[in-house]
């Protein structure tokens, strides 16, 4: 029997407990700084195996804060522990790098919710629950691929590094602590839900917040006052056209399919302090998406450029520019060549497990694939189970059947990756 | 010589006390809540002179609750007292109500400002800081008025109720429970920051909460949520057409020199949590104008069918229809026939006082005068010194000589009004 065979035959076997696992992790709500319970099971699962090299640590935030690349809100990781497990090859192979991270975001507002978000309910095929795509269902491919490699016996050439990081949903500090900690391979590959299509280029993308002021004055004459909800919607207006314009570049044909390849995201507004006030100022705070061949400071300079037209069409801002910040999460845009050997191996096995040709595209969001693949030295690519479209949506899900699809082929690619004792005929 | 001349000798001679008890009062940062030093001080000035009978008590929140015009954010008023003091009349003359507020509104962005807003710094004449206009000057007009009465032994015929309310910025829930308490007189008068303007009619006013939704999505695929920040912005260019409409009706001409008579301002706006995400809710809250012969039902509910019509414009309100709520403070709308005797007198004691004509309007925002009028039975004019463009405003400031003119005109009014002993004349 191929190994191919015998991996599928051990993933079918081991459904209702990969998805039992699956559940457990969903279960846990690990939004920032709430990651300690889902990285306790993670290292346990590594810990069952004795071939495991288990690696747990609190990235130490003084060291990492002074980190050029270090981007988060919070200095300090207390309790939130990264998680990297080493299985030694037996020399000769290729190294690969296995990356997913334990931090969800928050569910938001859970009247629109008809699922528990942390109820993990499996239902019609689909589980359910904030982090299901977004990416536990991945997380659980890896551990399910590299449980079958090690249960059915074989024997790596190559080394396999396991990481769940911390930090993904606000920067990457989790995978830039474990990139300076010294993990690096000949290639990564990280599961984010790309709904199973082949991501060789990854977004960029980075947080922003614009500061807009207007003047106060008592609602009943508010004529005598500037409101800076409304300044703000014009800034808003401003914003939009930015994003036009700089998508209107974009000519990658892995971006084809992409109505708006770098978004510009405006996820929070907060101004004024009293119904009856006219506001003097408005927050707004947002996510910039960064061209994968484009630089973070490129992509910073056109923005400031764009709002500092702003001034030419109305006097207010010429008076009272917005002020630009950028601030908290910050994701490096990362760029493969779509020839490179990762990418032509694991588009193999996809064929092999699935008969259909894969999608090969340009991701919509980032990962931290920037990261790996900028800084660590260690080329990305970006494929895995799950919908991004339901990442940070109510009602989030994942369809069980794509975690096993995903952990077969994951599984292959290792294989054929890092090569294996036995041969791969067998 | 005249009470006319023995009056404004009075309060030139106690300009450098009364101007110090304005910076006092001012100096106390008595927003909502944090009266209680204002009261203080409010009482021992009346306490001090024995012909007062002095009133100081926390409203009943238990009590008050339940009134129908009850309108607060809070329920309990521990720490927050009310002031009255009853000056009784000989007899057979007609009693005045002389209505201020303790509260102030918060002072805002604090870099606005160039004067310390709780500083009460006097310069060119101007008494600077939070209140000074709204209302601690037009206090400080009543106290010296009817110290200057008492202190040159006038003995007048009807009784005058000083009151010093909580919560004229949130509803006024303690004029109302002056009102509850029994306290009423045959007219009323709130030296509010009309900037020496007689307003006969008071605009009602009440605050409202919309919330707007619209659907989660990660950030970099904004194409598959809804944004409900640009929802919000479709609301708000909305209810600024209902602004429009609700405007051009109003042919009063006490309203003859207002850009916006009956304005609806918003004055917050919150929504999302996550710069990456699509915002899912957006909150506004903000002052809707009413105009004084109209109901603050009629306005209620013509909002709400206004908003109902968006669903027409853009398939996504039908389906979500943003949320209308009616919520803290709501001023009741009040309207005293221009030609009422109180007007009269007032009018010809500002004549006399500063040989021009007053200017008689309808005021642009809510007093506590509507609840006076309408509920407590006491037919109320807003007359007072200082600047309502200035009043919630940074750098808020009262031009001192206008709180010592309103002094003068308020006490020949409340001679003219309650009549005297002694006889005008002498």
């Amino acid at each position: 029997m191929s190994w191919k065979m015998r991996i599928h035959d051990w993933l079918a076997a081991h459904r209702a407990e990969g998805t039992e696992l699956l559940r457990q992790l969903v279960r846990i709500p690990s939004t920032q700084g709430n990651e300690l319970e889902v990285q306790r099971l993670v290292a346990e699962r590594l810990l069952a195996d004795p071939g495991w090299e288990v690696d747990v640590w609190e990235p130490d935030g003084e060291t990492l804060t002074e980190h050029p690349d270090f981007c988060s809100e919070r200095n300090r990781f207390d309790g939130s522990p990264n998680v990297v497990g080493v299985l030694r090859g037996t020399g000769g192979g290729r190294s690969i790098l296995l990356n997913g991270h334990a931090d969800v975001v928050p569910e938001g507002d859970r009247q629109q919710w008809r699922r528990d978000p942390y109820g993990g309910e499996v239902a019609a095929g689909r589980l359910y629950g904030r982090g299901a795509s977004d990416m536990k269902g991945g997380t659980v491919s890896l551990l399910l691929a590299v449980r079958a490699i090690r249960e059915l016996g074989i024997r790596l050439r190559g080394d396999v590094i396991f990481e769940n990081v911390i930090e993904e949903e606000s920067g990457g500090a989790g995978t830039l602590a474990a990139i300076v900690r010294g993990y690096r391979a000949d290639a990564a590959l990280i599961p984010e839900p790309t709904n199973m299509r082949i991501f060789p280029k990854q977004q960029g993308s980075m947080w922003f917040r614009i500061t807009v002021k207007g003047r106060s004055a008592h609602g009943g004459t508010r004529y005598e006052g500037v409101s800076a909800i409304e300044k703000s919607m014009a800034v808003i207006a401003s914003v939009r056209e930015l994003e036009r314009a700089r998508n209107a570049r974009i000519a990658d044909p892995l971006y084809a399919g992409n109505p708006i390849p770098i978004p510009i995201n405006i996820g929070v507004i907060e101004g004024g302090n009293w119904p009856s006030s006219v506001p003097d100022r408005v927050k707004l705070e947002g996510r910039m998406g960064v061209a994968p061949e484009e630089s973070l400071g490129q992509a910073r300079q056109e923005m400031a450029r764009w709002l500092a037209g702003l001034a030419a069409s109305d006097p207010w801002f010429a008076a009272h520019p917005p002020v630009l910040e950028w601030f908290g999460a910050r994701w490096m845009p990362g760029s493969l060549d779509p020839g490179h050997e990762l990418v032509r191996v694991l588009s193999d096995q996809y064929r092999e497990v699935l008969g259909t040709e894969p999608v090969i595209e340009a991701s919509p969001w980032g990962t931290d694939g920037g990261l790996l693949t900028s800084l660590g030295g260690t080329p990305c690519v970006v494929f895995g189970p799950g919908l991004a479209r339901k990442a940070h949506h109510p009602d989030e899900y994942i369809e069980l059947d794509r975690v096993f699809e995903a952990a077969e082929i994951i599984a292959l690619t290792i294989l054929r990756w890092c090569g294996t004792e036995e041969g791969l005929a067998r």
